[in-house]
């Protein structure tokens, strides 16, 4: 099934089901209100939601109305942890070899993926503006990601058993700043960006079960062609599941070594990448590392206020999966 | 007022009025469950629930019963968002003076304190023991901490409009693991830690408005004696809010420079330190570079199970203000 959360003036916003072609929804009043609610109750509620959504997408839903994602919120606008990031080798592997000051620490780091925790206070929707102060017009980044709600995943839980946790699939694009001072490369050697580089964080429309994807959903990767079109230009169209070097399941494992995880926790793969240069990129910061790999200076700039950013995932058949991230740089009032 | 959060084998628990003294408690039924509820309401809960506080410290209250620490979840159970550190400079300075990798990228730092986050999707009870694997068995360290609840901030908010989004006060105990490949001083450097190194964060029984401490809430600081006592033995002691570098109105703005805060954000801050040496230590790693900076070897050891440890902060007439974190560190089953 596909569940979205329609904006109502409230913080949580009012839980959809979509239907397959992304046509139509319908409230899941009666069930829940919101996704965190199912997610604390996956195996109670999601058959009912599930019934729903057969209904839905068989024609027969009483309530259906044209689905609008930009009515949407992120499908679970508020989340106890958000974590992302590690999930592909090739984008490390660039961001580090054109710094070289971040050269230093790389062994060890075999251990696992490099992730970083981030703020899951307000999450903004798939087609809202991203907002920036004047002070925070250098170094706009962006990173297109996949994301996966899970449910609780006991301490130590092995990559097997934590891919069993796996709810919903979604889009993220995460919005941050790479130009704070005093040194970027010292939070890419540590994989950690400062609590206060966070710009904004969205998430595709729609969140899906991974029996929708089908055989794109293969050992915890989603094998989907992902595409990045910045200021219009497609920058970057890539198999989302070729180098995904850690899968869902390791990336949950990973984050669960010494703690459970709880429901409703949303763990992103950080920017996607592909090792093929052709394929383009889904992370401003990548594409200089490139630039400067290739021997010369950093050209591309980053992001500036007026540009635009979707992105967007698409199965074998041409069908959007998850619609479309929409969103505007905009400087803030 | 005070609140706490009783375990009831929810994820949320059941909100509670705790009187000044912690003797009694009073179920806050009838107004409000949980205490997300009231921080995303808080100008219409907020006074209902102090009429009761009234009532609890005048006698009058109905259904009072005896109020135990040990029934405690941390107030807040899960948090939309949970960012600590910087606020103690002496702490981050003997830190990075007893690593010398970690010296590199001092400058620019006095822009803001250096924070992280971590994640909030199951806080420990006060008196809940923290597990460790086998594997963790090595670096685990403790930070005591004040921490602030906050409500809805905008981006941008000054320190002082920063610190009438303050709701809730109370203390914090961080245990995580330093002994993480590749060099823990990468991330002392950069004020960041992995997101595999938290083992478990909990709070105080009890959170309080910051009316409740009066005269010890001063400009954004808290001056309480704060004692950490480990194995039983006091390792910490001294004035909370002497050597506050940053106050909490800056550590919350600096969170939101380039984006709002929402309700029932939790705002940490970081080890508490004096730059006194004779009063001791919140924090194991910190002691250590003492012993280094001192010109020996860093020789006291890391926590180990079987390990207890108390944080608790005391006003002038030597009365409890949020109750005591008091914990132990078991091996995991």
């Amino acid at each position: 099934m596909k569940l979205a959360t329609y904006k109502d003036g409230s913080r949580d916003g009012q839980l959809v089901v979509v239907s397959r072609d992304l046509s139509s929804a319908h409230y899941a009043t009666g069930i829940a209100n919101k996704l965190q609610q199912v997610l604390d109750d996956w195996r109670f509620m999601a058959p009912q939601l599930q019934d729903l959504s057969d209904q839905l997408n068989g024609g027969k839903a009483r309530h259906a109305f044209p689905f609008e994602p930009a009515s949407c919120m992120a499908p679970l606008p508020r989340a106890y942890q958000w974590a992302s990031g590690g999930a592909f080798p090739s984008h490390a592997e660039r961001l580090r070899q054109a710094m070289p000051f971040a050269k230093a620490p790389p062994e060890g780091k075999s251990a696992g993926p490099l992730m970083r925790q981030g703020a899951g206070d307000s999450f903004i929707g798939p087609c809202d503006a991203v907002l920036v102060g004047g002070e925070a017009a250098g170094g706009i980044d962006f990173e297109a990601q996949l994301a996966a709600i899970v449910g609780d995943v006991p301490m130590g839980a092995s990559p097997e058993e934590a891919l069993d946790a796996v709810r919903l699939l979604m889009l993220a694009s995460e919005v941050s700043l790479r130009g704070l001072p005093p040194d970027p490369a010292v939070d890419a050697a540590c994989g950690a960006t400062r609590a206060e580089a966070g710009l904004a964080t969205a998430f595709s429309p729609v969140a899906v079960t991974p029996d929708e994807v089908g055989d794109a959903w293969r050992q915890g990767r989603l094998g989907l062609t992902l595409q990045t079109t910045w200021r219009g230009r497609k920058v970057g169209l890539c198999d989302s599941g070729a180098d995904m070097g850690f899968h869902f399941g390791q990336l949950i494992a990973h984050l669960c070594r010494r703690r459970s995880l709880g429901a409703g926790s949303i763990v992103g793969t950080g920017a996607v990448s592909n090792r093929d240069w052709a394929q383009g990129y889904h992370c401003i910061a990548e594409k200089r590392a490139m630039e400067i790999i290739d021997g010369s200076k950093a050209a591309t700039p980053f992001m500036q206020p007026g540009d635009t950013l979707r992105i967007e995932a698409k199965a074998k058949n041409g069908q959007s999966v998850f619609g479309a991230i929409d969103q505007a740089i905009q400087a803030a009032p």
